[in-house]
């Protein structure tokens, strides 16, 4: 496995339900443009508020996918 | 939208449940002495355990809310 | 000056024209509420962006000020 | 409860489903070795990807437990 | 003890003796105002400095107390 | 606006007049490339010295824009 | 003294006293179960309060010990 | 050199032989896709272990590159 | 330009006007006693109020010049 | 893969020669007592200095194991 | 007191006694080659172990101090 | 060894051939005018790309020597 080399995206991923689905609806939307996705990271997880309950929540991913030649 | 003033406050909810379910504990908590809530970010997580299981899940999360006049 | 203690709050300045306007309205506002206000620490510098510009800074101040008794 | 001294150990849960089961595994396979374990930390939030979707999630936590004497 | 929320206030004390002492007249300047206090956590030590001796020390706390109902 | 995905890349902006200066032609050159830039966070501030005066500024900004799909 | 190997482990110490009996409150107790400590390196200093003073400090301690061969 | 702008990529290099090589790896593939390219910063550094010995380094750069017009 | 040493110093450049004159005040002050000045870098930017109004900007930067042969 | 749990352990190799070599004999002697060893992370980069050379290099390691059952 | 320039300097303080002590050692033999002495922050407290006891604190401390014309 | 006092100062080494030999020429450079050098910290590793390949590193270091009387 050495001597590959990979990139790293920064994406944001929004969910009403869970942090999951967040990071889920970020992996799935950024594999539309970009192939070999490998793993994720979470940096930071935030959200939005209305009337006094989670709008969505809002999370930061690292993605690392292996780089196209 | 510019111009506005946004306070934010550190709080930590708690829930047995669930990593959102402590962060929404938090928010209307937070809500029945704080209008005006508008978003949320995670800042730590951490929990007790207790019988080798997760007792309850403690989400520290800054608050940011419009200004009050 | 020993054996004072300053409280610290958090706030968040908006402005369209600068990162320097954006600091003076965060004071300004919270001193409507918040007396004795001391010193400020810049920790975060954002803003939104509308049609390829800036649209409004946003900069996230602590603010210290001496305890009310 | 003071002068009692926690030692504290860093370990890496996984799952499949999400990232509250993942904190769980990792507490009670650490719970076959450790005693006493009394709290957690968590300090970063992982995961590998497959066919763009979270193949399993990965939680690296500190875990506290009164020493033993 | 679950499903408890707390509030987590930053203060700051000074002292002329130690580290110690300023983070008691935090506490205690604090409790004036806020009840409930029950953990603290140390950001920052700093301190002035007069006649090349330590003029105080100032002592950055988060104070985390029960949410008043 | 839930459930959208927003993408984040890194930018560095120079400008010879101000930091603000600066932000704008990071902002202003990204455009050039990347549609629908909605926010930025300022993550470093330096420059370059020439005969003891700010020959210019040096911002590095994350700038976050809705996925193209 | 190259080529050596060490060690670290997390303690944590409390005292009722100060920050330096709750650090060497840590040191005694894990000298009971590892030899050769060599250096610590205060990571957290945190306490819990009890009627509006400092129940007991709370300090967090890397360890470091010449490797047991 | 004032108003230029550059952009950053995060990409990982590995190799089995140095944490040189893993960043001359690193570079040398993302020259394939990437003009231009400036500096680097080093942010991680990692490798997987086999048989008790480094199988190969993994290290994460910012590669920074001036803006294609 | 390989092989060549910097040295790194950190002043503190205060300003009534604006973050950029804190900088600018710092560097020709700096350059009274340090020559061949090269880059900076701000580390924090804080300030102290004065009637609810920025009394001035207080701005820490990290100055590095060429090693004096 | 998922459901694994893996341990982490914090160690210091030091080396005369290299950084690369600092980590291979703290990888092999902790691998003296740890079964399973399966990844690192560089901490930090010190050493010490000797007649104005480097005398040996000291780097911390986070090393990543399989759980022992 | 704008417009005044401040420099920062980094010294390692130790004590057997106190934290406290260290920080004072530090300050009087710093003062003897810097004039004019202001404040200080505490950045690092470590220590060296000897016979499971603390042998001596070790403060890393920022110096501040007004810029020598 | 108690009661010493250290200074700490900030360098930045260069090396077309390999980041150890951008730490030599650091303390080597900074010997020219520091005695007593004790120990370096690695703060930054970075560098310069020429042709897709590293033209040369530049690695920040902190080096502590005993403070002079």
């Amino acid at each position: 496995m050495s001597d590959k080399v990979y990139a790293v995206s920064k994406v944001v991923g929004t969910s009403k339900k869970s942090i999951e689905a967040a990071i889920e609806n970020a992996i799935s939307t950024a594999a539309e443009s970009i192939k070999n996705l490998d793993w994720f990271e979470v940096k930071e997880t935030r959200g939005y508020i209305d009337n006094d309950k989670v709008a969505y929540y809002q999370v930061s991913l690292e993605l690392g996918f292996r780089y196209e030649k």
